[in-house]
Order: C-alpha cells, then sequence, then structure tokens
C-alpha cells in the first residue's frame, strides 16, 4: 500500500491508473477506522480494480463549537488496517495541502443541505460537498463508496454528483453494527459505558419504528412519541431529531403512505452526538 | 466537426480520447461567435490535440432584469465559424441537459465574487462558476482557455481550479479589438450607430490611463477622474465602474506600487453593457 499526501501526486497516479485501464473506487473517510469503513471498501473493491481509501479529518465541516479538535485520530493504527483490507492507496494530505493560503471557493447544495443534520449543524455539508469534490478532483474515481450510515450526506453527495455532473458512481453501503445493534461510529469511543448502554436504543427505537410501519402504522407524530418514550426510557439523551422521510425527496413526511420510508435519529449522549437510520421497506 | 448535445454523450467522447492520449482544449462559449472566440480556439489548437468549444447561454449567470432571452444566438453561423476554426467537436446541450429538475448545488467562490462585476450583477459569478465546473466535468479538458475581456471571470474561475482541485490548465487570451480599438463582444450588436461611436472611448481612456502610469502617475483617484471625462466628452453612458485592480489578489487599490495593475472599465451605452480592460506594466 502507497501512502501519499501531495495534491498534485495523487493526481498523477489517478491519472496514471486511469491511462492505463484500471478502474477506481474511493472511500473518502476522517480517519479512526472500523468495521463500517472496512465493508466500505470492500463494495469498493468488489466494483472496481484498484481502492483508494482517504482519511482527512476535514475542518470545514465542523462547527466552531464542534468535536474537529478533539476528533479522533490514530494514523498507524488505520495505515495498517487499510493495508490488510487491501487498500492499495491511501491518500493522507495535510489541512494546509487541502485548504491553501486563501482558500474561498465552496460547493453548496441549497435544498436539503436546509434540514435534519443540516439545521443541526449550520454548514456543515457545505464542508462535506466542498471536500467530496475535491477529493474527486484529486482522486478522480469511477466509483466513490459511502456508508449509509451518514444517509443525509450519502443523499446530498449524489444530489451534487447529478447536479455538477461530476462521472463518478456513488454506492452506498449498508450500516454496519456492533452485536448489540448500535451503528458503527468513530465517535463512539467517547461514549461513556454508561453511555455506551443507553445508546442501544437508539436502534431498539428504530426497529420498533420498523416492525409498526411495517403493521400498517402510518402516523409518523405517534411514531415518533413511541420512539421518544423508548429512547427516554433507557437513558436522557438530548435528542436533535426524529425524522421520518421520503428519501426519494428527502423531505419529512407526517404520514407514511409511500413505498419506502427512512426514519432517522439523532441525539447526544453527553457530549457525543450519535446518528442513526433504518430504511423501511413499507410493502 | 461532431455536435453533440447530451451530457452523457459529451463525457464518454471526452473519456474516450483521453483513454487514447489525446489532449483536450476546450473553449467554452456563450455562441454569436466573433475573432474574440476564435483566437481562443488558436490559442486551444496549439497547446492541445483536440478542442471541445461549447455554446451554451447560460441562464444562472444572468440575473432577473439582464439580457438572458434577447442574448443574441445564431447557431448556424455559429456552427460554420467554429468548424472553420478547426473545432473538433461542439457540445451544444439545451437548458433542460445542464440543469434538470430540481437542480440545487452552486459552486460559489466568495471573496473576489463580490466586487466590481460581481457587486453590480449579484451571482453573476455564481452562475459562472457553477456552469464552467459543469462543463470542465462534462468535456473533461486538460487546458481550458478563457478570455482576458472578462477579466475578473478569469481570475475567478482560475481560483475555483485551485480551491476545488481541478486538474485543468486555465490559459487566458489577449481581448481582441475591432480595427479602432472597441473590444470585441456579441454584445456589440445590440449598440446603435451612435452608441458604436461613442463607446470607442472606453478603450481610449484605458490607453490614456496606461499612459499616464508609466509616466509615473500614481494616483488611481485622479486617474479615474480623467478617464471618465475623457468617456463623458464622447458620449453620455452610466459608468458602472472604473477600477484599478491588484492582478495579483484581484483587490482595488487607491495608489499604483506595484509592478503592474489592471485598469477596468464597464459602461452602459443605453441598454447595452460593456466592459473592457487594459494590464499595465509599470516598469
Amino acid at each position: 500500500m502507497r501512502i501519499l499526501r501531495s495534491v498534485v501526486e495523487m493526481q498523477r497516479e489517478a491519472e496514471r491508473l486511469r491511462l492505463a485501464g484500471r478502474t477506481i473506487g474511493f472511500v473518502p473517510t476522517m480517519g479512526y477506522l472500523h468495521a463500517g469503513h472496512m465493508s466500505l471498501v470492500e463494495h469498493a473493491k468488489s466494483a472496481t480494480d484498484v481502492v483508494i481509501l482517504s482519511i482527512f479529518v476535514n475542518p470545514t465541516q465542523f462547527g466552531p463549537s464542534e468535536d474537529f479538535a478533539k476528533y479522533p485520530r490514530d494514523f498507524d493504527k488505520d495505515r495498517a488496517l487499510a493495508e490488510r483490507a487491501g487498500v492499495e492507496i491511501l491518500f493522507h494530505p495535510a489541512n494546509d495541502e487541502m485548504y491553501g493560503n486563501g482558500f474561498g471557493t465552496y460547493v453548496e447544495e441549497q435544498a436539503s443541505s436546509r434540514i435534519l443534520e443540516g439545521m443541526i449543524r449550520p454548514g456543515h455539508f457545505r464542508g462535506v460537498t466542498t471536500v467530496v469534490a475535491k477529493l474527486f478532483n484529486i482522486c478522480k474515481p469511477h466509483v466513490a463508496v459511502f456508508g449509509q450510515k451518514d444517509v443525509q450526506q450519502a443523499f446530498i453527495v449524489k444530489k451534487m454528483v447529478r447536479d455538477l455532473n461530476l462521472d463518478v458512481s456513488v454506492l452506498v453501503a449498508p450500516i454496519a453494527r456492533e452485536t448489540d445493534g448500535l451503528a458503527m461510529s468513530s465517535r463512539n469511543v467517547y461514549l461513556t459505558k454508561q453511555e455506551r448502554s443507553e445508546a442501544i436504543a437508539l436502534f431498539q427505537s428504530l426497529t420498533m419504528a420498523q416492525e409498526k410501519i411495517k403493521m400498517g402504522e402510518q402516523n409518523a407524530v405517534r411514531l415518533r412519541q413511541e420512539m421518544e418514550s423508548l429512547i427516554r426510557s433507557k437513558g436522557s439523551p438530548t435528542i436533535d431529531y426524529i425524522a421520518f422521510v421520503d428519501p426519494e425527496s428527502f423531505q419529512e413526511i407526517d404520514t407514511v403512505t409511500g413505498s419506502t420510508v427512512l426514519v432517522a435519529v439523532a441525539a447526544r449522549y453527553g457530549t457525543t452526538r450519535l446518528i442513526d437510520n433504518v430504511l423501511v421497506e413499507v410493502r
């Protein structure tokens, strides 16, 4: 596995691979890799010839009061995991390499970026779309793989790809979970033992909502109340949202009428913010 | 010369050219081609193997009260001129092909886009950077050629390319002028005979400023007054700005101190808005 830290070198290498007729799969990450990331690499490997994985904790997608500085980092461990997973090139640029002097051009999706995560974290998706556009221009992938856990991010990236005619196929891989159902996340390491056990309620509430929807419940207001009760019966997080979303338009709905509905939850246990979701096939 | 109207076909063709090892030169235009555009094609030809020219009157760079609907169009003449100039592929998409249903992702440079043209035409440069990013993703050029007449546009496009790591070299070609000095522009056809003769004063005022700067004048306020007097002595346009700009930072200056200064003017003769500029080597 090669490690590249320079934008120009990475572009040159990506161009060389393309000219040699090899297809590039790309997995953008912020590092602190876990089994969820590894499953993204597996998806990329099965779709392309060469996998590039990037590790870059992107400052522009963190708000001023968020956890950019303390976001967990462990490059040596990440390098070992990436190598073992079959990553061919690890792209690991410094902040200055990505955001040089006078940086000032942003990519912004202006509809779906404003609700849910975008409402709670103003500017977050502008940072995401900007860095993903940059990484696509640097790594030149044929296929890029994102995780379903960040479902709004995946939707917005796909929208950006369509709107800006980026010639990249975006794959979305299922959520990897711990054995008790908690969605894997680099941020899980922040949780105290107590919070860790309380947080299982997020997935449990999603599973409950899924069962009720499949049994015919259409009232999102009632479902939300039941999910909230379940979550609060196990702990006392700050719930940022419990949302029912049309996965085609990414608009919130009050009544489940379509053939699929996305149920998404975001909650803070202490200072740790967790998100999770489930895509329900209604019929 | 082939004419392509589909984004996917254009992308496929560009990819095929790249894989065949041919370098692509790209000249984005809004059509109604004149000798200025032809000189951009010449620059592209001398730098690359294949020239793609796009004709697309981009709605997102026009303000609501601007001339999008009446912008001059003559596709048959453009096609003949492009073919004669040695363009290999003419990309001519419909509006719907470029801005499909639910379009909503923009590329925005947030510093230089706000002064001069950006101040007079809010949103203009957001439309320019968005469509140029799209066209780059569609036509996949190695080299793209822009005109010095739209000097602020060229600066902002180069900044976008740098900020978003677009792997494209941007060339800027000199202003093509009529024999009396008027900068060539598709909008010149709007001018009445009277306005056409008055408008020569724009270039004359730039030439005067250039001579005075070379002779040691450093006071931009005085230079601006003298330029305005000259322009008003020949006609009565609305002058949007007369600006002295550091070409490195694209910031306005009051005193000419650097080794080069850009002098730029924008004025409206009747309903026709003209821009022109000259880059002065001070010493």
